[in-house]
């Protein structure tokens, strides 16, 4: 067991309150996908969900208990106390967790006076006597068991009393942890602070913290309350859960690893955190947010001509931590607002010394000026800008192949069935070729008929895949009328790279984009085009 | 002047530091529309760029003096401390500040003593020297003058007694404040605090606060500095800034008026948060971020079908904040985890009262599972789920027109000229129509092509327009043979809607949810489909 003691978990709770966000929508294979994910990057627990509630959480811990061979992670079943007026022993919800077959239980408990009585519809001292019934009935089954009070931060402030008798019933039946939500997420750090404080000297309970980020302060709350004395902090990958979202899991252990100097993840496991953010990302099937602190994409890179001249000097002096830690990476950004310090280092990135040409230098950075007006973006385009640096390294544009023109047709027809085309015609090696492909669009025509036309000249292009497509348009003001701007990200299994076309239409700039990835995947195979 | 006194600063730099996010690429008209909506908002100070250092930073300025009517807001200029070895009154970049017009200057100025060494390349004492002379020269020029003390806290960590000294030269110079910059972003807010306070009761200084957010703390990191006894705080709106980006406006506004309340804006604007967030992107061209506290589309969305039954009690057990202060509106989703209350509250706000059909409710929560599973998401497109509620309370699906085909041709000829054509057949009111339309792109000639074969029938089409197009591509591991979600927002000037179709066909899928839009647009001019 490589996992650090039991004295701080890490809880994740991604698959059971993350995908209450807007737009997430799991099925069971998704999850067992994230756990995996989850257990790989070393938190202590995977809240996977309320057996019992729905079948697909119910099928979750059954394949889960079958498939899953969870490494560092223990499995946690969520559910509620038992109902009012009932036995714990005879409760169906609670005898779903116990089947779910899952270590620990985390049991939601109201700890809100007017939540009790308006949406529970019950008594204060029933409410406790739910709480005290289900804890030890559950312990009495061999289950380990935290107690999320819900409401917890607001009740505290209508009635402390009652608040804290609901985390001591909790402790002294025998819950592990009593975790205090801040369900609503209006809290601030300082509040929470206190709050923590207070009940861990009012009860000598072993304390979590749940946090929702409505103020914009989850992972401030969340540190906040480990300040004071929590030992326990819930969170979710990338922040995922209802309305604004939960305390995001990466930017809490990167403050407890590297501003705490706390181990709270195996050895080795924080330098994946960039990768398994994107993962899950991409398993949700949500564009990974680029801003996102330590993992995001744009989370290490520079921009201003100021800053790029420093970072010459010294990388540290313009950087919180340095990248690699978590497994990100510094960039620097070409953009028309980059000077020729940015442009050089970018450059010196791709493997161009652009140190002794400074016309040279002069020459890109007009290019890309030029370019961004027309609306081109190379900052999430390293490729196309590859190529645009090559072409003024060598002072031509060489390609490996001309196009003629191309034409799209999609059409449904009046029995329902809906088809694309795409014909090219182009020149390559000296040869006029024209291909006709169909597809499942009209881009995915196009490629296919581009494909068709030059894969017998450059074999090496049944390696070649397009992986993602975004389309972006650029004014937004104009509906479809619109300039359009594509990017298409390509792999041929070792490496990926993205490429850009603007046009006033969707294909035209898809074409642009597709030519771009072509060329520069031909490139990377080894191939020259002047030959 | 309806602003709050001088007691509180709220500063915007959106306009200088916030364009330094990756993707931000301002035009001098946009930064004038910005300024507008910060003025309207009610911030104090809007910090316009750096005059001097690039074109379009001194045409900005110009601009302002002529064009800008500030109600609210007074106009800074940026720029840094005058160079080593020189003299402040002959330095060109403290003449290009004073030339700006602007009526208060910040001025960056290096707190860190590495930085001063290794980035300035000057000793500490002269940088001492820079500070004094250019804050007394642009005093003696008649300008307010604000300090941004860049690096601070690494450097307080660093060489405490240097960082205080810059402090102190700086406030007896005559700046007005001095503003502790976390420039790296690494601070958490206990440091924040710690610090401030230690910083307020050295130098007496008046202090501000700039936080960077990339340990995902720059609210609590701000809101932090302001409880040590900081009177001054910059942010940037939709905390667009380099790498993370910049201490968000909105939620730091809103922590500050709802929960401090501390009035910061004039009387009446906070409400008008929303809408402005949402302007701002829209200039940026940045789709604005669903889930930003406060002023996010989701920031008060329920999901749960167990929050949605409590919901129903109380609304305010489960949101932080009355949405409507600051311009949002709860909003209940549908989505296949919905239980029937959601769909009962969410029928209710679109104006249909399902509460006494128990099987309408249970039809309409399986048409949505069914759709979703195709992929179709109603989270995002109230329009199209009011027409899916409509044809479940009718029993029939009524519509306005009933396709034949389209057919779509883009192509690019040999000249280089690019064309987009499309065809509909179609019937409406018992006639068959046939039109085509050119356009921008294959789906812009689409929806020309409709209009065209349907405006002499329904002439209310000439006030419909579509606003804006959004294409995902939802699995994301097939490139461009992946199944295609496109959602269309429209508008008639007096509201807008969103609508949705999903298919394998990036045109088929536009089809779907233009013929949703075009049908709903009908609906609310008052037409009745089966007249």
């Amino acid at each position: 067991m490589s996992h650090p003691d039991d004295s701080f978990h890490v809880f994740d709770t991604t698959l059971r309150d993350g995908a209450q966000r807007e737009g997430i929508n799991l099925t069971v294979a998704d999850k067992l996908t994230i756990a995996r994910h989850l257990d790989e990057f070393g938190v202590g627990f995977i809240e996977g969900g309320w057996p019992g509630a729905n079948p697909r959480d119910t099928e979750f811990f059954a394949r889960a208990a079958a498939e899953l061979d969870l490494q560092t992670a223990q499995l946690v079943a969520f559910g509620a106390t038992r109902r009012a007026g009932g036995k714990a022993a005879e409760d169906a919800q609670l005898a779903a967790l116990v089947n779910s077959g899952a270590p620990v239980v985390t049991l939601v408990a109201k700890s809100h006076d007017r939540h009790v009585e308006l949406a529970l519809r019950t008594t204060l001292d029933e409410n406790l006597e739910m709480v005290r019934d289900s804890v030890e009935y559950l312990r009495s089954q061999g289950r380990r068991v935290f107690i999320d009070c819900e409401h917890f931060f607001d009740g505290y402030k209508a009635n402390r009393e009652y608040a804290l008798s609901v985390v001591r019933t909790a402790h002294q039946a025998g819950a592990d942890v009593v975790v205090l939500c801040d369900t609503n997420g209006g809290m601030l750090p300082a509040g929470v602070r206190d709050i923590v404080a207070d009940v861990l000297r009012q009860t000598g309970a072993r304390l979590g913290i749940h946090a929702q980020d409505d103020t914009g302060c989850a992972v401030a709350n969340t540190l906040a309350a480990v300040d004071a004395g929590a030992t326990h902090v819930q969170c979710t990958a990338n922040g995922y859960g209802e309305r604004v979202g939960n305390a995001n899991l990466f930017p809490v252990v990167g403050a407890l690893e590297l501003k705490y100097g706390k181990q709270v993840l195996p050895e080795g496991r924080l330098a994946e955190m960039t990768r398994i953010s994107h993962a899950i990302a991409e398993v949700v099937n949500l564009a990974p947010s680029t801003h996102q602190p330590y993992v995001g994409f744009s989370a290490f890179a520079h921009k201003a001509g100021l800053h790029a001249s420093a970072i010459k000097v010294d990388p540290d002096l313009y950087q919180h931590i340095a990248p690699e830690l978590v497994g990100n990476t510094m960039r620097m950004l070409v953009s028309d607002m980059a000077g020729r310090a940015s442009i050089e280092l970018k450059g010196k990135e791709l493997g161009y010394d652009l140190s002794a040409d400074r016309d040279l230098v002069g020459r890109v950075v007009a290019k890309v000026k030029e370019q961004e007006n027309l609306g081109f973006t190379y900052e999430a385009a390293d490729a196309s800008f590859e190529l645009l640096l090559r072409d003024e390294v060598r002072g031509t544009r060489e390609r490996f192949f001309t196009l003629e023109s191309w034409r799209t047709i999609s059409e449904q027809q009046p029995d329902g069935l809906a088809g694309n085309e795409a014909t090219v015609k182009l020149w390559a090696k000296g040869e006029r070729r024209i291909a006709t492909g169909e597809g499942n669009g009209p881009v995915d025509a196009l490629d296919r008929a581009l494909r068709a036309a030059l894969e017998h000249i450059y074999p090496q292009l049944a390696k070649m895949e397009l992986v993602d497509y975004k389309v972006r348009i650029l004014e937004g003001q104009h509906g479809t009328g619109s300039k359009t701007r594509v990017l298409i990200e390509s792999t041929d299994s070792t490496a990926t790279w993205s490429t850009v076309g603007v046009a006033d239409n969707v294909i035209a700039a898809s074409w642009l984009a597709l030519e771009d990835a072509y060329t520069y995947g031909l490139l990377r195979a080894g191939l020259d085009p002047s030959s």
